[in-house]
């Protein structure tokens, strides 16, 4: 970086949410540009491209990284395709912001840590989104006045309107449940040591052979419970619900009440039906928080180690639903370079 | 009344609401009995007494008061015929229960609560309900804990499906808008002072000629303020509010939120349809507290003077309609019997 | 019962909820009167009866069951004295309103059920109240409309302030989540199979020793699940609150929201404190409607099969509680009395 | 504007509000930068001015709207210096965002639209930033799918914690309720035509002589009234909701209840304290709304012409509040070139 130029960002993976973030850096935050995109689809990476000043387009992800005004790297590719990215980046000791999962495994995860260790600094932030969700901040916050006293359980719902046709029982757990996982983390400030899965009948609205809704229940180092409804075909709208229950007392986010209408014998409002429209703000907020503290040189937000842990945790929970009963989480020792 | 015998009660006026009260003494309260009925309508008071042991069956209201087993009366005629069956109470100092309007106009209620004050002692408890529901209630007490400070103004919403056919302009007023005149003098404890009525255009729901809905302002010699929006033709249900706002805060009662469901891309619930369903058990608890009070020798509730306050109040009102701007509301002198 | 007279009910234990009942049945309930109580402890039964014309005093319970004016009874003495005083009713034929639980076990509640078998036809009315409050008959209603479709999960909270001293680690299932182990099936209407206990660290509000809050899962024979927080030492209120989940949407009930304040930098209300301010109508009802169907010589509401059903499942839960894992519920074959 | 280059915008005025203006363009906008600022404080544009590359510091306005860099003009000064501002922008046919009011009275005002009109087309956008607020667009958006039917009242409350110092009662009109004018106007697409200010007694606290809270009635020309709460001292929060009431139901925005916390015998959550807070995101996508139009070479939002009627509006509510009574309000005929 120099001086007063926006942050040249490299977008690894121009799908939908590459594309997005391509958006955002060009049209939304203040003091970052695009300087590169990269996709293995050639067409689908210059047509996010056009119109971008100065954006270099590349198939090949180490290639992005290498043009003058690159400054940081923001990966939206595939998970299979993280791990590579982010060995590239380290080598040349760029900041990234790598969307989650880190990777789609505990093993691939903790090279990933290992590697970061060499390099002796953190370099990443992932994308773990829920953490610049005004709402979720907030109940952060109330925990750490303290005056609800220790958390002793949280329930969750996470609540989709209907699934993609590729989506297995076991990816309610890896990519819907992974982000209850770092919520957990987060706001308690514990590591997760067990996962038990209980899955009731499936829905009749859930395509044939998916397990959904599931009901997962994590155990912390802490002797907390988190309990997660999971239900990605509920029909009705798209859900993101916490209540946290302390020793004096609970709160809860996610009622997503902000239009309350009378009409036709009812009163109600209506239901967010997409991520997009419910999380637009944290993402907006994220890559704020992001660009910010990479301009100052800096690294914050989930890291390396936060990616890994929610790998080892739905790897667990994977197990879980497969063989029933109660799995328990072996973590590697945590490095001191994650405090 | 005779030691542990039942209350004996002679209902005056045997139509909706007089048989639904009839319901109550003899289905629903302890420690009372129907113990006559009167009703223009002979056969309509005989259907409403058949079944219940010892009632006798009359047409005129003087004569059901008569019979020995008669301990108090409730009035739930007409409101014209009111004034006459009070005074055939007073004659034989009877405790009455009377359905409100304790009578159409300020001049006739005048003259009933200088024909109580020659009795010497109060015996007439009006039919005010609000001041028997749970919520009003709970609004009432923490209005007296002093903590939300002085009131300032108080925001009504009253709103009904739809009106009856022969319902007028004016009793829109007289009708509907007189509960929130009892609850604006009960909530505050202040007297109303001048009525202003503000009527947009309109509903295209409301039959051809009727005002509706109106927005009506009162003035309290307490120097509040307290608006009514009555909508007698809303067409989604029947909502009764209220908002008080003093000094220090605000509190609000009748959001009438039990279930709260998520469906088909709504969330919320149903709205009470009809007054039945949502004030039956502050009729219930009417009812009760009078019997209690009668069955001790002691007259409590909504008095004579508060009667006639809300017709003198609503007289303002009706002309205020009519005329434009603002009316002020002349009230005779209190007497002492009312406190 | 003949002809008018008021049902004679012989109220077995006068402790604080049998001394409530007496109270409802002289005070509150028309059609009915306390004809007998019977307490081991002669002085409380006395003082209970006091002012009650024609109310015997007893301290056997069948001799308060034989009187002439004894048409039914209701038995509210602890748990451990149920079944004497049922098989005692059932001698004389008696319809009956028993307390929960039925019984303190499984074994003892199924010798009822075969007593009951005996007799050929139900006389017990079991006493899970919550089936008669307002805002759970409306969910049992909606999910009855079908609207919702199947139901997949039911997440219920269910919070004290604090437990009595003598309150043990497995009465927070018998005594409290037996009120949800019915719900539950009378919600659902399927049969219970297996329950999970998860107990998280207790909380430091909690006396020493007792295991609280705990986290129940029960399964049950429709492939549905449902979770019980149940936490007697919360601190900050009593809560009562049910969310079931369906294929096409989901319904809460318990919010208990009735008066909104806005008042020092906050927003909300008061949360009830109790369960006799939170279910006290659902008792009225409850008992109104024992009374009503009593005198027409039928029986409904829950039966002493629904009570056998609980007292097992229950035992299923203490058992998870004590030895960890997931423990499946035996239950005898039901027999055609009860449907 | 060239090209790519970003937008430069000249800021007049750099107090509270202008510099918090510049703060949003200078780090939290895309596609905008502060070329110039200008304020008759010196030193106090030099600290905003301070570390933004390339933008200069004036204390003339016009001054501050020549350097060739300068593509549109932010006016955030004191309201009565708005009009040679305006003005000047004009000259120089430079688009305009201005703060409200527009101008202090109606008849700088008009002279505002005159000027524009002689220009030929439009270049201002006054900043009435409640109709960036998502819950108002999507109030409006209800509103337009024509479910609830024609408005008949809107309902709004609008509460602070406390006015500052200077605040004189004329200003709640002036200052507070004239976002409420705006709302009106823009919500239900009429002209306010007659205003009614009732005035009950002030809040012990306010501070001495300031009238306060007010409550006020606003008519207009499609027959539907809008009633507005202003209360500047009500010690609790900040508070901004309104309730529009339409023939066949109604809407409510503003309940700002994002945290539900169950806590010392109370439900509920914190109160907004503050503007910023509230609507930091309505001022955010107000400022992005305008760059984005500005670059396409279009001007949308609150034309000059609103900011007149507001004007106009005002001016007779603060007559109402004087002089007691209904005041009609007169507007000039609307110029072509505002639609």
């Amino acid at each position: 970086m120099h001086g007063n130029d926006p942050l040249g960002i490299a977008v690894i993976g121009t799908g939908r949410m590459g594309a997005d973030h391509v958006r955002r850096i060009d049209r939304v935050i203040s003091g970052a540009r695009v300087a590169a995109v990269a996709d293995t689809d050639a067409e689908r990476a210059k047509a996010v491209a056009a119109g971008i000043d100065g954006c270099t387009v590349h198939t090949d992800p180490a290639a992005a990284m290498a043009p003058p005004g690159v400054d940081a790297v923001l990966i939206a590719s595939p998970g299979p395709a993280h791990e590579a990215a982010l060995l590239a980046a380290f080598e040349r000791d760029l900041p990234v912001l790598c969307e989650k999962p880190l990777t789609p495994d505990a093993a691939s995860a903790l090279r990933v840590v290992e590697a970061e260790q060499e390099l002796g600094h953190r370099r990443v932030q992932v994308g773990f989104m829920r953490r610049y969700d005004a709402e979720y901040v907030r109940l952060k916050k109330l925990l750490e006045t303290g005056q609800l006293g220790r958390p002793l359980m949280l329930h969750n719902r996470h609540r989709n309107v209907a699934s993609s046709p590729f989506f297995t029982s076991s990816m309610l757990i890896t990519d819907s449940v992974s982000h209850e996982v770092d919520v957990t983390r987060w706001l308690l400030g514990q590591e997760i040591t067990a996962v038990t899965v209980h899955a009731p009948g499936s829905s009749p609205g859930a395509p044939d052979g998916l397990r959904d809704p599931q009901f997962v229940v994590l155990e912390t180092d802490g002797g907390a419970l988190s309990d997660v409804e999971i239900f990605v075909n509920c029909g009705f709208g798209y859900q993101v619900q916490a209540e946290i229950v302390c020793e004096r007392g609970t709160a809860r986010v996610g009622d997503d009440h902000h239009l309350v209408a009378n009409v036709a014998g009812r009163w109600g409002g209506t239901i967010t039906q997409d991520w997009t429209e419910r999380f637009d703000q944290a993402y907006d907020d994220e890559l704020r928080a992001w660009v910010d503290t990479t301009c100052r040189g800096e690294v914050g937000g989930p890291s390396t180690w936060d990616g890994y842990a929610a790998a080892a945790v739905c790897e667990a929970g994977v197990r879980a639903l497969e063989e029933g009963g109660r799995v328990a989480v072996e973590l590697a020792e945590k490095p001191a370079l994650y405090g």
